[in-house]
């Protein structure tokens, strides 16, 4: 279940976690780390998240066994389409990409016959962007949900999904449809609602927000350029959560109008009993 | 700025935390502790939070310099009516409630001349309630607001903002409208809001939750006694604020609609700016 050579397309906080990690659990014996910037590169070879950077995707992947893109997700297809044409037989391609459908249904449309490709996503991250913030156990204890379509060789799941699991992650398989939809409520539409609230909070009120505003709004912080291809490619159904969470606050908005605190009680109670089965 | 004798009514994290940081920074020598369940007073004695458990608040007023009702926002201007009748000349009462305007108005209504009274709120807190997550170093560098109207006496908002910045926290003064407007949407509404998005989680999608949905609905833990009477009294300011999300929510939604890429940008780029300048 080894990987000799790995390529890993975009070396930031999950790129760069992913090759700390593989390096740190010996399965792999060189890792190529792909990016435009020579000294974000040279900046990932000296925090041990690759061994050597490459501006060419070309040469990257020439000898890759394993190869995963973690570029924004407007990137990533064409970045495979690329890739899998320089890539000996065999190769696995992956990716990291909070969206699915969109990035399967194109690289089925191009990848050649002799690599194989199944799209991915580590349900880990932050709202830290670049290679400093990259940990080795980012991914422990962490889900990475894999998406196959019904052309996707068993095994290169198999082998994607240990390739994973060696870094600590338990994995998932589902269709990209479903993984989308599911993700527009349990990470789109939070991204969106913290993104909102941020927005309205006048400057003079900053003293006047405590943890609950902070938490709230955290992940508000995180890089426009990753999140705005998220929401472009995930629209239908992040508008869809909205219409759910919508309808939910006209419930709140009734309950406060009219004073009715047996329901204003229900919603909070319903609201603590989902948030404390999850953990801290 | 001492006061030798500290009546603290409602020992839960913010009662429980001022007793511990006035002991420890030797502003007070005895420490009484009110509380409708005597066991509960007792583990906040082992705690070292109080020095001694009282249930009767007439009892445990009687010889306070500072009684502080951390109890929450529907019954503390009852407890301050109730408690003010039995303190001695020249005792201030203070309160520690999220809600400000109902409370000091009903206060003003009822306080007799021989004592004083000035509405608080530290901003801190957690979504963990009780005496056992009390800490000593709570209002370090946060800040408490204090909202006293035309008759309180300058004296007494000095002596007890002295309290609290001798507790660590920067103070405030503001009206009590001021606050509730401002709290509404610092506070209030990043509540609600976190309730609803929790409330919408079906169970089978808990494991597809990652830090952003955690850190997002984290106060959603909150106490519904605590939250639910907050909400009712600040009904006016929490629905102007839900106005304003859902104003915001709004352009989000026709931006998605029309794959407005630099509108989706704007908006995401507004909320990381407003967070980014909060810090962690």
């Amino acid at each position: 279940m080894r990987f000799p050579n790995l390529t890993i397309v975009g070396v930031g906080l999950i790129g760069g976690s992913i090759g700390l990690a593989a390096k740190k659990r010996g399965l792999v014996d060189h890792v190529r780390g792909v990016g435009r910037d020579a000294a974000k590169l040279e900046l990932a070879r000296k925090f041990g998240a690759i061994d050597e950077g490459v501006l060419e995707l070309a040469t990257a992947v020439r000898e890759a066994d394993l190869v995963i893109f973690c570029t924004p997700v407007d990137r990533i297809a064409a970045q495979v389409e690329e890739g899998a044409r320089h890539c000996k037989r065999g190769t696995i391609l992956t990716d990291a990409g909070s969206t699915k459908l969109e990035i399967v249904e194109a690289v089925a449309r191009t990848l050649p016959a002799h690599v194989q490709f199944v799209g991915g996503h580590p349900l880990a991250g932050s709202e830290k962007k670049g290679v400093e913030h990259a940990q080795a156990d980012l991914f422990v204890n962490r889900w990475t949900v894999l998406t196959p379509t019904r052309d996707t060789p068993d095994e290169t799941v198999h082998r994607v999904a240990s390739f994973w699991k060696a870094l600590g992650a338990s994995t998932a398989v589902m269709s990209a449809e479903h993984h989308d939809q599911a993700l527009a409520l349990t990470s789109h539409l939070p991204h969106l609602i913290a993104s909102a609230l941020a927005g309205l909070l006048p400057a003079d009120w900053r003293d006047l927000t405590a943890t609950g505003f902070r938490d709230t709004t955290r992940i508000a912080s995180g890089d426009p350029d990753v999140w705005s291809p998220i929401f472009q490619q995930n629209r239908a159904a992040v508008l869809a959560a909205l219409d759910q969470l919508e309808a939910r606050l006209r419930l709140f908005r009734a309950a406060l109008q009219k004073n009715d605190v047996a329901q204003i009680d229900s919603l909070l109670t319903q609201g603590k009993k989902v948030r404390d089965a999850l953990g801290s």
